[in-house]
C-alpha cells in the first residue's frame, strides 16, 4: 500500500505499532498515540534530552545507506549524545518529513522503523511518539531522546581541571575513511578495509558502557562524544571548561581502515581523525591522582580500547597539537554545515 | 554577519545565549550546550514529550508569515498538545534544517527565536538546547517539548465513556479562513475578517487554563487537541475510547471571521470548522453527572468560551452529525499531508 493510500494516520500508527510495548519494569504510562507520551521518571534522577537532524542530501545519500541503517544511525547519533552525559537511554519521538517518491513507500519505512527498533531495543530506549509530514524535496529526519542520569552527576564539557589527562575510546577517522569510499564508489581499495570503514561510517556504536563505567566509578567529571572530529570537540571542551589542551598526535588511535585507505584518497588518518567526525567515540578527561587506576580498569570492565591523547593546560596556552617536537596551535575545524 | 561565517555553532551559541536562563525555581541542571541538556523531573509527575514539524512549503509560506510569528506558531503547536494532556510545558529543543538563502540571515532567525522566547515566557516552557544543520531546499523545524503532569492523571484521548458530553473551547474554523486569504491575498474581503482570521491562523493560543482546570478539578479525563479538524480528531477520540459520537451542527462553535468570510471563497464556515484543522482549541468528554456544574464554573474559572457540542454513543453507532433532524455519519477528512 503506497503512503498516499493509507495516509498520514494509517501510516504513524502502523509503524508503531512495530514496536512493542516495553517490558514489565517500563515507566511508560501514555505510549505513542495521544497528544504526548508521558512516562514516569526514575527516582533520584536528572532528566536528559537531544535531538539530532538527519537530511538527506546533507547527511545521507540514499543510494549509499539501506533505510535499515538509516534507522539505525539516525537513532545512534542522539544515543551517543547521551552515553557522553553518562545516563542511558529512555524514550525517543521520531518526527519524519516525507517527500513523495516512489522509493519511499511502506517497505521503505518498514525497515527503516526495524533498524530504529533494533538499536534501541540494544541500548533500552523506547519508542514513544513522534510526528509525520509531508515534504517539498529532501527526507529529513529528527530523533528526539530523552534519558536519565544520577541527579547532578551528568558529565559535563565544562568538566576539564588543568592537569587531567586527556582520553579517547576506541579509534578515529574511520568514519571519515568510510565515508571517502561511499563518495568514491569506483575507487579501487583494499576490500576488507573499504567494508570495516563504510561500517564504521554508517553504523557507529554509541559508548553507554564508557561513560557510565566513568560516571559510576567516579574516574571522570567531564566527557562529549566526537561528532564533529576530535579538534573540534576539543575546542568545545576547552572553551566550555576555560582550559587549554595539548594534544600528542602519535598518540591519537587511529582507526585501521583509516591508515590503510588514506593514501588512496591522497589524505591523512591523522587529519581523519582530527577533522573528520562522525567517529561517535568518547573524549573524556580524568585527573591526574586517578588516572593510573582508571586506565588499570577501565579496558577489563568495558572492553573498549583506550587511548591517553594529552593533558589538559592553562586557558592561556590554547589547543595545541604535539608533532615530533613541534607544538602547533590545533584550529578547531569540524564539519561546518554552513560553510560547505 | 552571515550564517556562514558565523559557522554552526557560532550560530547555535549566539541564538541559546537570546534566552536567559529560567529563575531561581528552574529544574534545568545543564542548560543548552553540553551534548544533552538536563534537568530535575518534579516529585510526583509523569514526564509528557511531544514534537512537532513544520516544513516550509507544507506548513508555511515564508512570504505569508513573519519570522517572530514563525517561532511562536512553531512552539505554539507543541504547548497545545501539553495543554490537551492536562499538563504544564517544561522545557524545549529546537532541531532546524537551513537553506542557504540570503533572506535567512541573522536577523531573520534573531526574530524567530524572539518569537519562540516570547511564547515560551507566556507558557513558562524553556529553550534547553537543539540541532542546528543546513538543508538543501526548504528549512524545515522540528519541537519538541517535554512538560510534566500529576502522575497518572493525563487527559487521554481513551478516556470517553458512553453517554458523556462533549465539549469544544472557544470557536472554530477560523484558522482556516486565515489560510484561506493567506492563500488569496487579492481576494477582496473584510478588513476586520481578515486580520482576525489571518492572526488566528499564524498565532494559535495553547488552552492550558482549561486542560489544568479540567484535570485538577476533576471534571474530565479524555481531551484531544484539534490541530486537524474537529471530524478528525472526534474521530481519534472515538477510535481510542472505543466509543461513537453524535455531535451536532448547530451547537459547533464557529469563529466569526469564518462565519464572515466562508461566503466569498465559496466556503462554509461549518467545513472550515470540521475539516480545517489548526484551531489548536480542546475538544473533550464530561460525565453526565459532573456536566451541570462543569458548564457553570467553567468560563469563569477560564475566562475561555465553552459549547457543547455533542455526546458520546456506544461505539457501533459511529461518528456521526446531526444537521437539522438529519443525523449522517461524520467522516474523518482532515488534512493529510500524503493526500495533497
Amino acid at each position: 500500500m503506497s503512503l498516499k493510500a493509507l495516509g498520514e494516520f494509517g501510516f504513524i500508527r502502523a509503524m508503531l505499532q512495530r514496536h512493542p510495548l516495553p517490558g514489565p519494569f517500563s515507566s511508560l504510562v501514555v505510549p505513542a498515540g495521544d497528544d504526548a507520551c508521558a512516562f514516569k521518571p526514575s527516582a533520584g534522577c536528572d532528566l536528559l534530552a537531544t535531538c539530532d537532524l538527519l537530511v538527506e542530501g546533507v547527511h545521507f545519500d540514499l543510494s549509499t545507506i539501506h533505510p535499515w541503517q538509516l534507522g539505525a544511525k539516525a537513532l545512534a547519533v542522539s544515543l551517543s549524545d547521551i552515553a557522553a552525559m553518562g545516563g542511558m537511554p529512555r524514550y525517543y519521538l521520531v518526527s519524519l518529513a516525507i517527500p513523495k517518491r516512489r522509493a519511499l513507500n511502506q517497505a521503505f519505512f518498514k525497515a527503516f522503523y526495524d533498524g530504529l527498533a533494533a538499536w534501541g531495543s540494544a541500548f533500552g530506549a523506547v519508542l514513544a511518539g513522534g510526528d509525520t509530514t509531508a515534504s517539498p524535496h529532501s527526507l529529513v529526519i529528527d530523533i528526539s531522546l530523552m534519558g536519565e542520569v544520577e541527579a547532578g552527576r551528568s558529565l559535563l564539557r565544562s568538566g576539564a581541571k588543568v592537569g587531567d589527562r586527556v582520553y579517547v575510546t576506541g579509534a578515529l577517522g574511520g568514519s571519515a575513511a568510510g565515508l571517502a569510499c561511499l563518495k568514491n564508489k569506483t575507487a579501487s581499495v583494499d576490500k576488507n578495509a573499504r567494508a570495516l570503514a563504510v561500517q564504521r561510517h554508517l553504523l557507529p556504536t554509541p559508548r553507554f558502557l564508557a561513560g557510565r563505567y566513568l560516571l559510576t566509578q567516579k574516574f571522570s567529571k567531564c566527557c562529549i562524544d566526537i561528532s564533529d572530529g576530535l579538534a573540534s570537540e576539543a575546542h568545545h571542551l576547552c572553551q566550555d571548561s576555560s582550559v587549554g589542551m595539548e594534544l600528542v598526535a602519535e598518540a591519537i588511535p587511529l582507526h585501521g581502515a583509516a591508515t590503510v585507505l588514506a593514501s588512496k584518497f591522497r589524505q591523512k588518518a591523522l587529519d581523519w581523525a582530527l577533522y573528520g567526525g562522525e567517529d561517535y567515540e568518547l573524549l573524556f578527561t580524568v585527573p591526574e591522582d586517578k588516572a593510573q587506576e582508571m586506565e588499570y580498569k577501565f579496558n577489563n570492565a568495558t572492553g573498549i580500547r583506550l587511548a591517553c591523547i594529552g593533558r589538559v593546560t592553562p586557558k592561556g596556552r590554547g589547543l595545541r597539537l604535539l608533532q615530533g617536537k613541534v607544538s602547533k596551535p590545533l584550529l578547531p575545524k569540524g564539519y561546518n554545515h554552513f560553510s560547505v
